[in-house]
């Protein structure tokens, strides 16, 4: 591993952000399965190689550690990653964000990866910086659609786009993750329309 | 243990939620301990007798498993527990509980239990009755802010008690626990208007 890890430090582009190998989603896809089944210890770089079929000095090749190829399959992967939608309106923007929250809790596929991921992060600080780089990349993306909304005349844009966005989603883990209650469509909408009427948005 | 059970279940009382033996709180406390700095695998029966002192038999005599016990502590310790604020305003009370919220999650004490807690639960389904019934038990003493509310005429009784506590203590939880951000006193504060404004409270 030491070996390998010299040697890939001198490769040009090798493990930067947002870049990978050619079978760099077929990899991220094993590395939650792997985590959803097992835990953060059920995490092994030799078992993804097995199970995804890709040479270890590959992986290694791309990721320095667990850590890294994990905090890669959690940010990166497909399977966590949602388009921003463009509904025409805030309110219609913002019911569907906040709908995928819901799947992406409440749907089999992910929220068992989202329950193993929120397990290994909360249980140890030195991966925060996943949690960090993970929500800092959505709101990257969910920016845009406050752009809108204020190009709209819906929303002043002194509104943080974050602080709308921890409202909304982290009612959701509240009543999914905290509660562990089922959420209803009605609920959805609920969060969406006291959140967009407390900060003065115009239909 | 299979035997301490048998008897314990011909014991009146035994093992009823809300009840415990009189060092409850000391067992409660090293549990906790013991969870913080293990996790779920750290807790033992075992252990938590030898660190508190309590003999293993009183244990079992009030807590079928390492489960139950678990529960018992989260839900019951003081730690985790903090009085329901009377400000004489519903705008006071909220700013007082959401300032508690930021604090059990960020202040070392208790950042650690949490955060072990959260991580024990959101990894194991069968373990989800423990955090419903730790917010069941929160919300229903929270029910009285809203009461007070209601009769001072500060907000309409229509108005979904949990509804606005998902909003509140999610945005704290998305803020702090996903994000992995700092809370300010500015951002409680905000997170307290936007819902009161939502929610049409009159001051």
């Amino acid at each position: 591993m030491r070996t390998l890890r010299g040697v890939d430090d001198k490769l040009p582009g090798s493990r930067r952000a947002g870049r990978g190998p050619r079978q760099a989603q077929a990899i991220y896809q094993v590395t939650l399965e792997l985590l959803a089944e097992g835990g953060y210890d059920g995490v092994t770089i030799e078992g993804v190689a097995a199970r995804s079929g890709v040479n270890k000095t590959t992986i290694y090749r791309w990721w320095a550690d667990k850590d890294a190829l994990l905090g890669a399959a959690i940010i990166q992967s497909s399977l966590l990653r949602f388009e921003v939608p463009d509904t025409g309106s805030l309110r219609g923007d913002l019911r569907v964000l906040v709908r995928r929250v819901v799947r992406l809790l409440t749907e089999d596929s992910t929220s068992r990866v989202v329950a193993a991921a929120l397990s290994a992060v909360a249980g140890r600080p030195r991966l925060a910086w996943l949690a960090r780089e993970f929500f800092a990349d959505r709101l990257s993306g969910e920016r845009a659609v406050f752009g809108r909304a204020a190009e709209r005349g819906e929303l002043s844009d002194s509104v943080d786009p974050a602080l709308v966005l921890d409202l909304l989603a982290g009612a959701v883990w509240s009543r999914v993750i905290l509660r562990q209650m089922p959420v209803t469509g009605e609920f959805a909408d609920q969060v969406v329309d006291v959140v967009l009427e407390g900060c003065g948005a115009r239909s």
